[in-house]
């Protein structure tokens, strides 16, 4: 059997994210049952004529965009690996794309083997929409101070129990994780707020930045508190979806 | 009478353009009928009550963005601009966005009172679309020469008659223009070509960036050569609408 390692560019919008969840679906929140991971393995089983599992390093939300997401599945096929590629790119609709395939070592895992991940959240401070752009930011028509919210940031980074930034009713058993880097950019409209960590708990991210910007607008106090708390009350707003990118995952 | 300046953004991706340009339609070659004028028009009849005839800097064609295209109109109402700016973003469709609203002196006219223009040519050079931007790119799937084409493109400054890169069966009588800068960057796999120029020939920056891609692949050999013949037989291929943007319109 051969291991084979794809990376995947998506444009969450029209997809009820990497594979449904059940409880996400319940609630009436996706949009449409059609997923990247079936999709993506609905072509594959047409191109390779065989049951194909696509495993992710996660998954990502209705409505999540990845500039890499990353995920493995066994094959006997004798297809190379760029025929591979080509097929997939030629049958996949254009807003996922698959940037690489490669045969990789029988016991690589694209969950287990990461060792971390960079998401990208990106904010529109402005008071109208982008003709670009709607479906890739947030959109925030109050000021930001960006100082501010950069020095709040740096409580995040180092090994803490984030239990305040996950989504109530997920229950992760171990809710403490090792942020490595959180680093936010202004550019012009747009602010960048990247975070790589070895793992992020459900909604993380999105938490984390609808808890910064309470705190930019006055709402909430400072993030050292917060994060001290392991109370997702304590923490802000959770911010919305189509905002957040997987931007890389780290091998 | 008001005389109101528009700034306009807009993702032209499913419009016939700017304005309907009859030999195009004839051609076949837009996929609608829709045009960003009529469209803003409607809205703007609808919100003034009123008949309003905007004039813009220029046409793009069908396919063609814009981050600033600007436009003018005369209208009688007593709405101030930022409730014109806000509703007409409320009632356009989301690819089209209304950046700003200005009132101007009466003599100003988007077309003849501007000094020129900013136009950039966006180039993906790999074998695979992009999830993100498939509708805002050329993608080009052969390696790129930048310092080759930087050089080239050298001779495209100053005055010239620029005969060579009018569309053939266009008749603008005269066909001098003055290219202020032309600056290509390259930013991983993306080119940007950035074009400034006292005004443009149809489909100019398109049969220029077709003609540096000709150049670069070693199917034409000089710029030089190909901008005395005043020929466009003696120039390259026209670059596809959907890498086009107009960035900006100085005056």
């Amino acid at each position: 059997m051969r291991n084979i390692k794809l990376t995947i560019e998506y444009d969450g919008t029209l997809y009820s994210g990497w594979q449904t969840q059940n409880h996400l679906r319940l609630k009436g929140r996706s949009k449409s049952r059609k997923t990247i991971q079936s999709t993506i393995e609905n072509v594959l089983n047409l191109i390779l004529q065989e049951h194909v599992n696509l495993t992710a390093s996660g998954r990502t939300d209705a409505g999540v965009h990845a500039r890499a997401q990353t995920a493995h599945f066994k094959t006997r096929t004798k297809f190379s690996c760029s025929r591979i590629q080509f097929s997939l790119n030629s049958l996949l609709p254009r807003d996922i794309i698959i940037s690489s395939v490669k045969d990789v070592s029988p016991d690589f895992h694209a969950r287990f083997s990461a060792v971390s991940k960079w998401y990208r959240y990106t904010i529109l401070t402005r008071t109208y929409s982008s003709a670009f752009f709607g479906n890739f930011v947030w959109r925030y028509p109050y000021p930001v101070d960006i100082n501010k919210i950069k020095k709040e940031a740096r409580f995040l980074v180092g090994t803490h129990d984030f239990k305040s930034f996950q989504t109530s009713g997920a229950h992760d058993g171990n809710t403490v994780r090792t942020v490595y880097k959180v680093e936010i950019i202004r550019d012009k409209d747009l602010i960048y707020i990247d975070i790589r960590a070895n793992g992020f708990l459900y909604n993380m991210v999105r938490s984390i930045v609808g808890t910064l910007m309470d705190i930019n607008r006055g709402k909430l106090k400072d993030m050292k508190s917060i994060v001290r708390a392991k109370d997702r009350k304590k923490a802000g707003i959770t911010a919305p979806p189509q905002g957040l990118c997987l931007m890389k995952v780290y091998y």
